[in-house]
């Protein structure tokens, strides 16, 4: 009998539902993108600060994912932006059914840019895709520049690193350049920025790029 | 035919080896301290500024609990204290069958305090039992006050809260009544400290509120 092998890769549940959510944002012009972090790292206020100017010209909306409370969404809302909580329980990650069960509640087939910001743990979340272009993950200047080395799977599933808090350089042993080195080191020609939401240094660029890449999505949908 | 009512608990394999854990050491003495945290909260910190003093007195040794690196045993030895690694590979927490397995590195069965430092996870550590005598909780002043009703599981687990970092309070937004407030929302009664690894505030009263659980647990054994 001849051996015929197999070598289509399994997918599970949430990889299925990703992939047909990545569809889905595709036919709809939609750039999604799912932040990633520790606990406050500052992605809710990365997302306050950016968000109210890049919903002037698009369609913008933010999925909050928590395993309580709906603060985030309440902050974003005050920020101007189109908003829905998922609180988890005590689930650390998110899911792509969760994001596909939403969509309805943020008029998400008509969206430019659709931020899914995801449970802060530098662990588990990266391993559940929810059909986003990109991976983006925020370190804080205050949690040392070994994290990259110390959760590898975070820094090598993303695709854009961004260093918060510059504004508190100057009070904590941190060195920057070290801290991109070890995440490059993990995921080479890794998208770096860095910002403070405090100050606003960086936070020109970042929207610049959102734009960059909403101009693109729609371009190829 | 009478019905029997079945109100035991069933315990999970890591249960099991929790309780066989917590026996052990309420033998050998020695009081068990699981610290739980965010990535980059100052778990290692707190444990290099105050182990070296209580190692002058007392049998003390770490058990590290990281994805990769051997980064914090290297800290924790170059503090003159006893360390062990545990690199968990992907995983987002330890249990206790890893712990019973590194005693026999860190001579596990003549200690006066032993400490775990979990994986930098402020959701899945809460959930498994590491046979301590005392789960402590760390969170920096930069992550927000909100942090124990957005994390309540870790919190609710949880008997001890420290608040760290309190030398940056100048330049955050931060209200640690509030955050102390919220804490003990989520879990009444809980010991709480202030402290800065940089300054040393609060260093002396952790440090005696070890010697003081260290003492209690030698005179029940």
């Amino acid at each position: 009998m001849d051996k015929i092998s197999i070598n289509q890769k399994i997918l599970s549940k949430n990889d299925m539902d990703a992939a047909n959510l990545r569809e889905r944002f595709a036919r709809n012009g939609t750039f999604a993108v799912n932040i990633m972090s520790s606990p406050g790292s500052g992605k809710t206020s990365l997302l306050e600060k950016t968000l109210g100017r890049l919903a002037e010209k698009y369609r913008v909306a933010v999925i909050e994912g928590d395993l309580q409370t709906d603060n985030d969404k309440e902050r974003i809302e005050k920020a101007g932006v189109k908003a829905c909580q998922i609180q988890t329980g005590g689930a650390c990650h998110l899911e792509a059914a969760e994001i596909e069960k939403r969509l309805p509640l943020i008029d998400g087939d008509s969206l430019d840019l659709l931020i899914i910001e995801n449970v802060g743990n530098l662990v588990c979340p990266s391993e559940y895709d929810l059909g986003q272009d990109v991976n983006m993950v925020l370190l804080s200047v205050t949690e040392g520049e070994d994290k990259p080395l110390k959760y590898p799977t975070m820094f090598f599933v993303s695709d854009v690193f961004v260093l918060n808090k510059t504004d508190l350089l100057p009070y904590v042993d941190f060195d920057a350049d070290k801290a991109e080195e070890n995440a490059r080191s993990i995921k080479p020609g890794m998208e770096h920025f860095r910002i403070s939401c405090r100050t606003g240094e960086g936070l020109d660029e970042i929207c610049a790029w959102f734009e960059k890449k909403i101009l693109s999505k729609k371009k190829c949908s």
